[in-house]
C-alpha cells in the first residue's frame, strides 16, 4: 500500500459500511415481516456474507487492504503483513464503519421493523446471537471459525496464484465458513461487524428492538481476535 | 471504445434485451404458475438476475460497455468515464431494450398467462413492486442499493484488477445487492429495467393481467438515478 | 484445434457422456424417491447442469472445443468457427455420447427407480417435459433460450476476455438460461442432450418406466436447432 | 513440488483437517437440531462441501498439491503426476486429518449432539450412509463419481487454462459431483474423507451417538479407489 495512513483509514471505514449494509442487510431480508426475501434460508444468508465481503473489497481496494475486520488485522500484523502502527487506527475505523453501516440497514428496511415482532430476528439483523448459548463453546466455535478465516487468507496472500480475483476468494472463502460452521453462533468471527451494528442497535430508535444482548456481546469479539492470533502464529511455525 | 456511438448504441439495446430477457424471465419463473421453477425463491431470482447481467454483457462487451443502465451511463459521465454525448443515445436504447425484452418475457412463458391469477406476480414479471408501499422509504432503499451498485462499478474499473471477468464480477455484485437490498422493493436499481417491460405490461394483451401500477413507477426511475449520482461525486471527491 | 478430426470426436463423445451423466444425474437426484437430493428444486437443477457443462468441458478440452450440442457445433460452423465437415460427425458423437450417458445415470441411481412411481420424474430424469403442452410455445421457448446459449457463446468466443475460464463462464450461462428460461419446457437447448438419453429411456429396461413421450421429441431437436441458427445469422451481420 | 516430502505431508495433513472441519461441518449444521443452518438442503451441502476443497487447497497450496484424497494420489501416481513413494505416506497423513477434522466438527457443533436424536443424522456428520442400502450399487456409484472426480482433475491439470482459480474450479468439481451424483450415497468419493471422521465417531463420546456402521465402510473406501484407477488409466491410454 503506498496510501497514507489515513486514505487507508478512509478505506477501510467506508469498505466496513458497505460490508455490513450489504451483510446485515442479507439478515434483515430474510428475518423481517413482508421481505420478499423473508424466510429464504442459510445459502441466501451465506452467499449474501459472502458478497458482502467481496464488494466491500472492490469498492476500496485502490485506498487499502480491505480487512474490516479487526481479527484479520491483528493476524496480518503479526504475519508481518501489515505495520503494528496501523492496527489500532484500522480497528477504530472497522468499528465505526460497522455503526454507520448498522444504522443505514436500519434505513433501508425502515418500514418492515414496525411490522415485525420477532425481537431476536430484529437483533439478528444487526448483530450475532448464539443458537444454543453456552459461553465456552460459542467462544470456541468463534475462535475455530476465525482460525480457518485468517489461515485461509494468509494462504491466499501467500500463493498470489490468483491476485486479481483475491477479493472474489476472500468472498467466497466467507460463504465457506458461513455455511459450514455458521449453524452454532450465525458466525460473526469479526469484532466490527458485531459490535458495531450491536451499538446501532443499541441507540437508534427502531420499532419493535429488544434488548441487545451485551452479555454475550464479548464472544464474538474476544472468540475472533484469539482465533486471528492463533492462526498468524502457527502460519508463522510453518513458514 | 473505438466502435461508432451507432454501435455502442446498438449493443446497449442488445444488451440490455438480453437482461431483460434473462432478469424478468427469472421471475416469470418463479411467480407463474405450472413453471418448473415455481416457488424456487430468493436464491433463484438473485443469481438469476446476476447472470442476466453476467451475459448480457458478456454478448456485446465487443460493442459498448455494457450499462443497461441509464443510472449506471449517467455516473460513469460524472466520473468522466462516458462522453456526455453517449447519455442520452445509451438511456433510449436501453430503454427501448428493456420494453422489447419484457416482450419476449411474455412470449416465452406465454402458455403460463392464463393458467396464473396472481395479478401481482404477472405484474412483478414485468416491473418491481413495492413490499411494503412507502414512496419515501422505497426511494431512499432504491437509492441506497443504487449507490452500492455504481460505487462498487467505479471500484471495479479503478482497480482494473481482474479485467477480463468484469463482466461476471458485476453479475455477482447484482446478486449481492439483490440478495441484500432486494426484501423492500424487489429492487430495480435501473430505470429502463424498469420502464421498459412496465410500457410492454402496459401495452401487451397479457393474459390475466392488472394495472401497471404507474403511480409506483417513478420510484424506480428516480431513486436508482440520485443512488448513481450520489456514488459518482463521492467517488470524484475520494480520487 | 490441432487434433485430429477423430480425436475431436471421441472428446465430444465423452464430454457429452460427462455432460449427461452429471445433467440429467441432478435431474435424478431431485426427482427420485429416496435420494438425499430428493426436492432440493430448481437451484440444484441450475447449477448442476452449468457445473455439468463446465466439467464435461474441461474433461475434454485438450481433445475438442466441447460442444456437446448439435444446435452450437450448426451455429459454430454458420460462424465460420468449425468446418462444416465436422459438424455432422460431432453431432453423430454427441447423440451417442447422450445415449451412453443416459444409461451411466440409470445406472448411477440404480436402487432408487424402483422406489419410485412417478413415470413423468423417471422421463424426466432423462429427457425433458413441458409444463404445459403447446407445441407451438415449447419450439418457440426452446428457440429464444438456445438463441441466447449460441450468441453467449460467439460473444464469449469474440471477446476473449477471459480465456481461460470459458468452460466456467459457459456453464454459469447454462446456468443463467435454465434459471431464467427453463421453467415452461425445462429447457433442452441441446438436441443431443435430449434425444440421447430419450433413446436410453426407450431402450434400457428402466423399473416403472412409462412411455419416452416420442410425440414431443422433435421440440427439443427442432427448436435448439432454429435457435443456433438465428443466432449465428445475426452474429455474422452484426460482425 | 519442490518442498521435501515431510513438508507436503504436513500439507495434506492440514489441508485434509480443513477439508473435514468445513465438510463435515456443513453436514452437522444441516442436520443438527437447533443449528441455525437446520434443514437447509442440498444446495448448501454441495457448497459447503465444494467450498472446503477450494479453501483447504487455497490454505496449504504453497505446501502440497492439495489432494486431502487417497483416490486423487493414487490416480495421480498412475498418471505420473506423483511419486509412487509419496502414495502411501500421502494416504496417511489425509485419513489421520481426517480423523482429527471429525474431532473438531465435534467441539464446533458441542452443544447441539446432546439436543439431536436423530443418529443416522449425527453419523451423517461425520461419515456417508446409503440412502437405499445396496452395496453392489452404492459401490459403483461411488465408482463412477470418484472416475468423474479423477478424470475431470487430469484433465485440469492437462489443460492448464487457469492454473491459478483451479482451487475454485476444484471445488465447483465436488459441489457439480455433489449435487448430481450424491443422491444414493451422500457421495464421499475420498477414502479418508469417509473413514478418518468414521474413526472420530467411533472413538469419540458423542452425545447420542449410535454405531459408526463399519459393515458400509468399506464401500466409500474401495469404491473410490477403483474409480481413481479406472480414471487415470483411461486418461493414460487417451493421451
Amino acid at each position: 500500500m503506498n496510501n497514507s495512513l489515513t486514505m487507508q483509514v478512509v478505506g477501510e471505514f467506508i469498505g466496513t459500511i458497505i460490508l455490513v449494509l450489504l451483510g446485515d442487510g442479507v439478515c434483515a431480508g430474510v428475518n423481517l415481516n413482508k421481505s420478499k426475501a423473508k424466510g429464504s434460508g442459510w445459502i441466501v444468508i451465506s452467499f449474501g456474507w459472502g458478497f458482502a465481503v467481496t464488494f466491500g473489497v472492490f469498492c476500496v481496494s485502490w485506498l487499502c487492504p480491505g480487512h474490516f475486520n479487526p481479527a484479520v488485522s491483528l493476524g496480518m500484523a503479526l504475519a508481518n503483513k501489515l505495520p503494528w502502527s496501523s492496527v489500532l487506527p484500522y480497528m477504530l475505523a472497522q468499528t465505526a464503519g460497522g455503526f454507520i453501516g448498522g444504522i443505514l440497514v436500519w434505513l433501508t428496511y425502515f418500514p418492515h421493523w414496525e411490522e415485525t415482532t420477532d425481537k431476536e430476528g430484529i437483533l439478528g439483523s444487526f448483530a450475532t446471537t448464539p443458537a444454543i448459548r453456552n459461553y465456552t463453546w460459542n467462544f470456541f466455535t468463534e475462535m475455530i471459525a476465525t482460525f480457518v478465516l485468517v489461515f485461509g487468507l494468509l494462504g491466499l496472500t501467500n500463493t498470489k496464484l490468483a491476485a486479481g480475483l483475491n477479493p472474489l476468494l476472500a468472498g467466497f472463502l466467507i460463504t465457506a465458513i458461513c455455511l459450514s460452521l455458521g449453524g452454532p453462533t450465525g458466525i460473526a468471527i469479526n469484532p466490527a461487524r458485531d459490535l458495531g451494528p450491536r451499538l446501532a442497535h443499541q441507540f437508534m430508535p427502531i420499532a419493535n428492538k429488544g434488548g441487545s444482548d451485551w452479555a454475550y456481546s464479548w464472544v464474538p469479539v474476544f472468540g475472533p481476535l484469539l482465533g486471528g492470533v492463533i492462526a498468524a502464529l502457527l502460519f508463522n511455525v510453518i513458514v
